[in-house]
């Protein structure tokens, strides 16, 4: 690895809750230690994190919990971008203060059918209120949920204006050659391209990638980190295949809720499965059918249920 | 106008920031009276109020400034809705607090695809923490940007579980016949419905509706109110055309940024045109062309001057 550089496997860590609804740092604390344990990065606050549902303070106390529980904020690529431009900025330089490896902004995402000219507004407001050399964007591109596009213009621009701030960018857009296209455009530039799904890791590391940063990397550690490190091994499509096995299943259910439920059942603690409101939680049958499911390929979480 | 009830026009008020994009209280404080003075009510925070782009925090201070210059809360209806549920509590607290004559919510937009269970808790929660009946909620449904629409079902399943508290409706989907199912299907529950622009106002006073919050109310308030009011009055339908008029010409450019142009010429305080990222400002072409427009079919805003 790149000393200094993120890269590799990162997950969006999926936000632990209690019965109150509340985010509880023990536990997000004990599942980060987990996945780098599994030489998994740590993308906290990402989409599948239920950021969105956080509020700033709730992501400021978050962090704070995990770096001093000792976990290493190079590994960390929090997400920071937000709607509102003073929220992105607090967050934002709350990262760099503690030394966090990179962040992953989201394009303020309410307004829609905006320019580029105004989300490279946004972009460079933000980059030069924080004004700190240490900090390193990553852009986050995912039009199914955001719905607000990074296009190959705005990157160009924003590499122009701010060098190796930029970084890079996770592409969630589920579109293979879109990445294929950020990959042959800007890897020359230091920008480095994460997919968004192991689906295309394999691909994506063949094309010269930095990684990804996937939901299922929640539950799938180990296997994931392994193929981007081997990819160049005989067995890398077999690997693949295995991996996307497990992706597939996950799939089929609300993403966020079946990866809790997994979480939840596998370390034996039944309030992992607590999703915040808009979303909800699977039912009996939706997690019996996805444990079965699950179990049928013979699916582990080797060493989540440690006390 | 009944007492204690909102209804009639109410404007999503622009929000004015400086030069270094902060929030301008004295400005939005006397565009509130100016507006007020047109018989047209307060929906601070709304989507053209560029409410997603200002922090909670800016929020709560804003509204403070709005009571503290003896506006009058009754004639608020905040939007409070966020992605986050904290947020939308915290600041659906502090309207009440303050007694504002509602609040307008929209549903957590971020994950999009949710389900009317997922909203419904959301909407649960936040009613339950909030804890107060003085309370009234808005639902706010413009599934164009928010891109989660508010259902048939959804609002009736609300109704049923808080009744008094669930008090209407603003309808941005556009489309009349939405309205028109609105109007037939909850009136009688006490479910007030206003329709998202003014080219439905008399369609909708007509129908029972109780008014229109429009984008547009920002710069024509008094037109708007009037026939708001006066609907039964023999020349109603050309007073709706004439409403048209000037909303098709705002309608032709970025709506946010033409609305403060307009208010920043004829005011004659420059700093108004500021808007935040993502949007961007008119240009000078777009100016012209605009206050051309404005000027060809006479348009004014009487009052506003006033140094």
């Amino acid at each position: 690895m790149t000393h200094g550089r993120l890269q590799g496997v990162l997950s969006p860590v999926v936000t632990p809750f209690d019965g109150a609804l509340r985010p509880d740092s023990r536990r997000l604390v004990r599942h980060c230690r987990w996945l780098l344990g599994h030489n998994v990065g740590l993308a906290v606050f990402g989409t599948n994190s239920e950021a969105n549902s956080l509020s700033v303070a709730e992501k400021v106390q978050l962090l704070e919990d995990l770096v001093a529980a000792a976990l290493p904020a190079g590994r960390m690529m929090p997400g920071t971008g937000c709607c509102a431009l003073p929220d992105s900025v607090e967050l934002t330089q709350h990262a760099v203060r503690l030394g966090c490896g990179g962040v992953l902004m989201l394009p303020p995402f309410y307004y829609k059918n905006v320019s580029d000219d105004g989300l490279f507004g946004s972009y460079a407001e933000i980059i030069e209120r924080v004004g700190d050399s240490r900090l390193r964007v990553y852009l986050y591109h995912i039009p199914p949920i955001a719905q607000i596009p990074i296009s190959l213009k705005l990157i160009e621009r924003l590499l122009k204006a701010y060098p190796g701030t930029i970084a890079g960018i996770k592409d969630s857009s589920g579109d293979w050659r879109n990445s294929s296209t950020l990959l042959q455009s800007f890897q020359s530039e230091g920008f480095d391209v994460f997919v968004g799904s192991e689906s295309f890791l394999l691909a994506a590391r063949r094309s010269g990638g930095a990684g990804c940063i996937s939901a299922t990397a929640n539950v799938n550690p180990g296997p994931i980190a392994a193929l981007a490190q081997n990819w160049t091994a005989e067995d890398a499509d077999r690997k693949q295949a295995e991996l996307d096995a497990v992706r597939r299943i996950f799939q089929r259910y609300p993403m966020i809720a079946a990866l809790k439920t997994a979480i939840s059942v596998h370390s034996g603690l039944p309030e992992w499965a607590v999703v915040r409101p808009p979303l909800i939680a699977l039912d009996g049958a939706q997690r019996d059918s996805l444990m079965t499911e699950l179990d049928g390929i013979g699916f582990a979480m080797p060493g989540l249920a440690h006390g």
